[in-house]
């Protein structure tokens, strides 16, 4: 992208870019992604940067005068790029393996160019519609039953947070939508229940609900770190026996670091029985029942009240793309549906507005991606690119488990793999080597970032420190992963001395 | 966009679409987009679909095999853009003008295939180091003092609700992240205040931060339904006494029906006196803080302690971007900051993660477009848009006020113009007139709408039902704005009969 270029016609006036210049620009900069795409791996993995430094070199006011396009793209490729860390790479393998894909790209591009406001059915019915059919492909291809109501939101933490608001509305009789919580003697104290592994959001929702940290038990989990239902069953009749009102549970498909699967059926009995709502957290996991033999993985969640699963971590959306699940729509719409009167329109009664289901008034037609996605690889092609993840992911697994220096901290459900460098002539079991361990694992995770060729991330199991990778990305090769297993293998000596 | 193409190669394989067939299909979407946007006039404005036809007509399963993109992308144009409120288009004047652009197209088009999730620093610098220099450059733009934090959140409804759990957090004695408020004898009842013409976002605020829409007071307006200060100081001198802990005022800066201007300088003044949090909503009245005989409507908030302004609404941005400041980003992270291992990073403390200043965690590269949109106007490109707008507005009440059967209902502060057809014969002090009125002008939206050259919306304005028509588009020229008088005169008799 040179940068030296006249102005487009009418940009120093009034109106939009003129649409041929669009064109003009739109058709480079495809051209530009083009070759990103084709020559990704050329790239280093993670930006090779201090802080401040692409800050530092971007000028501190905006532009009086406007700038020519090229100008400004030509600046995208000298000044931010070496800032971007490639979550496209094939060698990225941290926090958990999100990819996008050609066709998401192409459905943000028709978004953003629509540019319409899903708020009400009335402002695009399409973008209403298309999101209502998307949600119910979708709800097939995981194999939940009929009944399930979706909604895009833009991450498993607004998902689960609105969840878990429509929770606490159910408690009826409370009148918390009217009266609150703050200052009623009639209001006990309210809790929900997660495991210990759970993801972060949980505890988040629970401080912006006004229930606090303490409004949340963490539970602990069993040595495949999955929740206890016996451990979740005694909290709740020692909470109830104390004065706290019980009233959610979350299970999650696929925790963050080990990825583990709660007992989703006997949870689900338990909080029938206890008249809980149950969340089910399958933000990653829950992607993974495309597959019809992982299609277990959500076994119990046909009893969930609501489940959050999110295209954009493995179902090769681009950010952000999250689906919540009810079959208690109307919880949801009783804890956030306001409608003043600039938003009535006649249709309201016979149509979805999807704005009466979560904080967020105005919403991007997000349902034009997954659509693109779902229709371009079909159900056997999603099928068959995560069930190769998961090979992958084993076969990692498998060499671990081989070599006498490394050691795996836990089970590979899906397609993470969390293990650590443990060389035989320190024993764990000394106190001191633990320590000496975290180091050499920290020390090998930033040497194997360095050599640019691959990511991964790291996390805390039981204590001690894993370093983690996530396979999931659609370049992502046995080739990729071997490169890994080989770099791990070369650097773990020099970490040592 | 014909349909009948093979597979891609490597399509019914493993991995992402090929480079070259991205490039293929973009290529041709560019193309189509173009002439889309430049042939977007002939198009109705509205959709003119009945509900359920759109979802009708599309299949109910997802695809087993594989579809060809150009058939995918056929069928968005066959059975999808019929259903497509054009929000682009020129005579697109309900709700708030919002606008994309051209800039803002590219800038999503290269965030999508980017794909970066702005979390943490470290997942890519770039994406948080661009994030905050823009962000001192609108400040600089909007002519804010240094000491503003900014963020980017999705919509204004979610950076409202995050700077109130950030005023509640700065009740420092109350301890509500770590115990919440239910169940609690020592909270008192919490209350919030806005204005009776305030979004609807800010009681959905409430309800979600468990304070209940009894935790937010209303307080009147003045004749040009500005809040009333003195009403303000009356209510939280009531509310002290009779128990209540006052805790954040909502002041607005454009309100949603009339885009009223509350007084800020006033507020401001109140709020230091009594110790409340100041949150000023300038969602879409701030932008226009751009032009420099327009910056007086952010008077008095360099006092807030946080503001929000969307750029998505009129800084040509396509949705979703909208940006929170704030004064007390220590607030913000007290109330939200959670940092599980696996997001331990060595950098923590030196830079900035984005993700520990609100609800979601995953984030989008938003900045980029933002970027590119500054600099591609320039900043007084923006201010001669957004003075073209304004005047605009202000020929089309100066029409209305001059015609005998038309009447205006609300200054013209910004560019949004409310009125309502009023023939002479009917008297506005007969109640039963006033239900014809509103018969009358509910008939007459309709009938303008459905020409298909223009979309107005409605709201109510003490009352009386008012048509609502917003100038905000970067297409919409003298041309549209006439062509709706025009229409709005010529179909008022008819919808008399």
């Amino acid at each position: 992208m040179n940068d030296d270029q006249p102005l487009d016609p009418a940009q120093a006036g009034l109106g939009d870019m003129d649409p041929q210049a669009f064109r003009a620009h739109a058709h480079r900069l495809v051209d530009w992604i083009a070759d990103y795409l084709a020559e990704i791996d050329r790239y280093p993995v993670a930006a090779r940067v201090a802080p401040g430094e692409i800050k530092g070199a971007l000028p501190g006011e905006p532009p009086l005068a406007p700038e020519p396009m090229a100008r400004i793209l030509a600046d995208f490729e000298r000044r931010v790029l070496p800032g971007i860390t490639h979550w496209n790479h094939p060698g990225f393998m941290g926090y958990f393996g999100i990819t996008g894909s050609g066709p998401g790209i192409l459905g943000e591009l028709l978004a953003a160019a629509l540019n319409v406001n899903a708020m009400l059915w009335q402002t695009s019915p399409a973008a209403t519609e298309l999101e209502e059919l998307i949600l119910d492909w979708l709800r097939q291809l995981l194999g939940l039953p009929p009944g399930f109501f979706g909604v895009i939101n833009d991450t498993a933490s607004s998902s689960s947070l609105y969840a878990l608001a429509a929770a606490r509305e159910a408690l009826d009789d409370l009148q918390i939508r009217r009266h609150g919580l703050a200052g009623r003697p009639d209001v006990p104290r309210l809790r929900l229940y997660a495991s210990e592994e759970a993801h972060s959001s949980i505890e988040k929702a629970a401080i912006v609900l006004g229930l606090g940290q303490e409004g949340l038990r963490k539970i602990p989990t069993d040595d495949t770190f999955r929740m206890d239902p016996a451990a979740l069953a005694a909290a709740i009749a020692q909470d109830r026996a104390a004065g706290w009102r019980p009233f959610a549970v979350v299970a999650v498909v696929g925790t963050t670091s080990t990825t583990s699967i709660d007992p989703v059926p006997a949870i689900a009995e338990l909080c029938r029985r206890e008249r809980l709502w149950l969340h089910v957290d399958a933000a990653y996991g829950g992607c993974a029942a495309v597959v019809p033999e992982l299609r277990w993985v959500l076994e119990g969640c046909e009893h969930a009240d609501s489940l959050v699963v999110n295209p954009h971590k493995w179902l090769f959306t681009p950010i952000d793309c999250s689906v919540l699940y009810t079959r208690r729509p109307d919880m949801l719409r009783a804890a956030f549906s306001l409608v003043p009167e600039y938003l009535q329109t006649a249709e309201r009664g016979a149509v979805t507005n999807l704005m009466d289901y979560g904080v967020a008034l105005g919403r991007r037609f997000r349902a034009l991606k997954l659509w693109f996605i779902l229709r371009y690889f079909g159900r056997e092609g999603i099928a068959a690119r995560i069930r190769e993840h998961v090979r992958l992911a084993h076969e990692l697994a498998g060499w671990i488990d081989a070599a006498p220096d490394f050691e795996r901290l836990a089970p590979v459900p899906f397609s993470t793999v969390n293990f650590r460098y443990h060389p035989r002539a320190l024993d764990a079991a000394d106190p001191a080597a633990e320590l000496r361990l975290e180091e050499l694992n920290r020390r090998l995770e930033a040497a194997v970032n360095a050599t640019g060729h691959t990511f991964i991330s790291h996390t805390r199991i039981r204590g001690r420190y894993a370093l983690h990778a996530a396979i999931g990305n659609l370049r992502t090769t046995g080739t990729h992963v071997a490169r890994l297993w080989t770099l791990l293998q070369q650097l773990a000596p020099s970490v040592s001395s």
